[in-house]
């Protein structure tokens, strides 16, 4: 192995230099610090489990993505957590078990064994929190409104927010009897948008022409706010359980926009991220003129199910290193310029130094007597008379 | 697999629970910001990374345990960090390449394969710091000093230290042609102090009499202060390196000693963990009535050699976990006692929830009308006329 190829990184994996750091390090914190202030208490999972507890069924995805080894000690297998909200449903359902709602937040890294998208990174930095034990409209709401407040504590300047709700499809294709390999063999060409192919699938596979029409039209029921009163109409005779997650969504909404009018709210009833293990409303947070989700949630009330404690539950992760990647464009943060302090043993100095150091300044020490002052310093420390005192570089 | 096992953790992986993550979180920050503010820039390093930059010849002991996996992309075989230095090193030879003295600083999940003792946890915590590019006993002086100050910063009431050269030893060994099966026999030897092993060993491989009494007297060169004035007696006649690492140690300890006179320096010349990659000074802080280590350190400076880039390394690395379990016996960290809002829908409410929110008070709100307030709760926010106002539960 050469020296050259020594420092290389896998690909997808990344360290974070000073300047990114120390933002992704403030970010980090002022979300923390937010969710304790919305009464979230933190928890650390750990890094690794057995898979037995990380993979719960949350689907294929969060399974490819995960690192496995093998426990030296226990000869069981363990994963990296891809995902921090296995770890929090487990949590809930054994090392807290509480009765009534518990709030609960986490900030770290997680690990996938391939990038989600070509260009993702596979080690990103997450926070998020999860509301457990309450099922209402009020916990939608909550957690709605707390994820909308992180990214404008975090700065965001411009949102838009995905809204959907799975029990829309889910409850069609129930009426539709849909076996379950052709609820998802459509589920999948719903999300890739493919009008061809999903008016070819309903042909083929739907007889009866009311549900012919509400599959045909689900990928049209899209938009602003007037998708729902459209999809009250065109979806007219569908089962209750459908028309009361459009009530539920303009009732969320409705309080949500009130209190951040600047978001734009687009309202989708057929694209449904995670579909397989959420329940009830799904939301993603996008910055214009960015790809990707900087933010996503939803309700999956069966979530801690397999620790054998199903409770309601809702949550939502922020990717802090998205946000930190999407604020560099809007914001620089200017690191404090250090104080130098010349080389010298006289206490005198020391204690000069430790002064300014515990008000929160930064001061770099000499080590030498040849060591100038770095250039980002803004001051010097020079002796006057008994005293020492700063000096503008 | 029962609902019995899900839950289950490996052995000595830990998840931590609201109110040590509190601790854990306040910890993690007062040492960055010191770190900061003695001029270590903040770093990112990632949990995984190839073998070949983690495994850099530091050691049998961070070989083994360090956990192992393939990756996906590039059948490259990885680890995950048990020891974040050799990241740091690697920093320091390829991402900065900065000339001069360069400072940095982490946090972060450490996983180990093995408990490094029965009962040592398998997921540390640790924070640390590097100083590259400086050589000077005055770096030696900086890094002792910020460790005390870390240990001081977060609390610890006692401490003592251990100071140790790695000169001392080797240089005896290489007076006595030792080869290096021999020298590392007699080094194990030496850690677990048994006299007879000791004496044993010498009448068999050491002819040389003087040689002989040097080794001899090794284990007895531990204690205070004094110690080296015995070693410059005893070890008269040795290599110049002997002499000049025991001033090298008396001057770094007049300095630490005027700093935090209440320290307990224990000099060691013959207990030198990390020996095998150290260069100089080695130093270890210990809690009265605790057996482990919480922090330690030392010079390597030949770290960065596999990056291509030896330079003057010498850092410390502090174990936040056990910290944090030593300060809980001494002090309690009262976490805020939130205040409690009814269920309502009035936007003034929410208006006076989200100023409180802003002012730093934790807000729970209920998320239904039979909703009580939890007991940690100290307030209540009602109604007043127009406005709000906290009332005593």
């Amino acid at each position: 192995m050469s020296y050259a190829d020594r420092w290389q990184l896998p690909d997808g994996v990344e360290e974070i230099l000073p300047d990114a750091a120390l933002r992704i390090e403030a970010l980090r914190r002022q979300l923390l610090d937010l969710y304790q202030c919305w009464g979230y208490d933190l928890v650390i999972p750990p890094m690794i489990e057995y898979t037995d507890s990380l993979l719960i069924g949350l689907g294929q995805d969060i399974d490819l993505l995960t690192f496995r080894l093998t426990d030296q000690l226990s000869g069981r297998m363990m994963g990296i957590r891809a995902d921090i909200t296995p770890q929090i449903a487990r949590m809930d359902a054994h090392s807290f078990k509480r009765e009534g709602t518990s709030r609960l937040c986490y900030a770290g890294h997680v690990l996938h064994a391939k990038p989600k998208t070509p260009l993702a990174t596979r080690s990103p930095i997450q926070a998020g929190i999860e509301l457990f034990g309450e099922s209402s409209l009020n916990a939608d709401i909550e957690v709605i409104s707390l994820l909308l407040e992180s990214l404008d504590t975090a700065g965001m300047p411009q949102l838009n927010m995905d809204l959907g709700h799975v029990a829309v499809y889910r409850s069609l294709a129930q009426a539709a009897q849909l076996s379950a390999g052709q609820e998802q063999t459509f589920f999948d060409l719903l999300q890739k948008k493919s009008a061809a192919d999903i008016q070819n699938w309903i042909s083929t596979h739907i007889s009866d022409q009311q549900h012919a029409t509400w599959f045909a039209e689900l990928p049209e029921l899209a938009g602003d706010i007037a998708v729902l009163d459209r999809a009250r109409n065109v979806l007219a005779g569908a089962p209750a359980a459908v028309f009361g997650a459009i009530d539920d969504m303009a009732a969320i909404a409705q309080v949500v926009q009130k209190r951040w009018p600047q978001v734009q709210l687009h309202y989708d009833l057929s694209e449904v991220r995670g579909y397989h293990y959420h329940t009830g409303i799904v939301f993603a947070a996008f910055a214009p003129g960015f790809g990707g989700t900087i933010a996503r949630g939803g309700r999956y009330d069966s979530i801690g199910q397999v620790f054998g404690r199903a409770r309601p539950a809702i949550g939502f992760t922020v990717d802090i290193s998205t946000v930190n990647r999407l604020l560099v464009a809007n914001k620089g943060v200017l690191p404090q310029q250090p104080v130098f302090a010349p080389y010298s043993d006289d206490p005198a100095q020391w204690q000069a130094i430790q002064e300014l150091r515990q008000a929160g300044r930064r001061v770099i020490c000499a080590l030498n007597q040849q060591e100038v002052a770095p250039s980002e310093c803004s001051h010097r420390l020079a002796r006057a008379g008994e005293q020492y005192q700063l000096v503008e570089l």
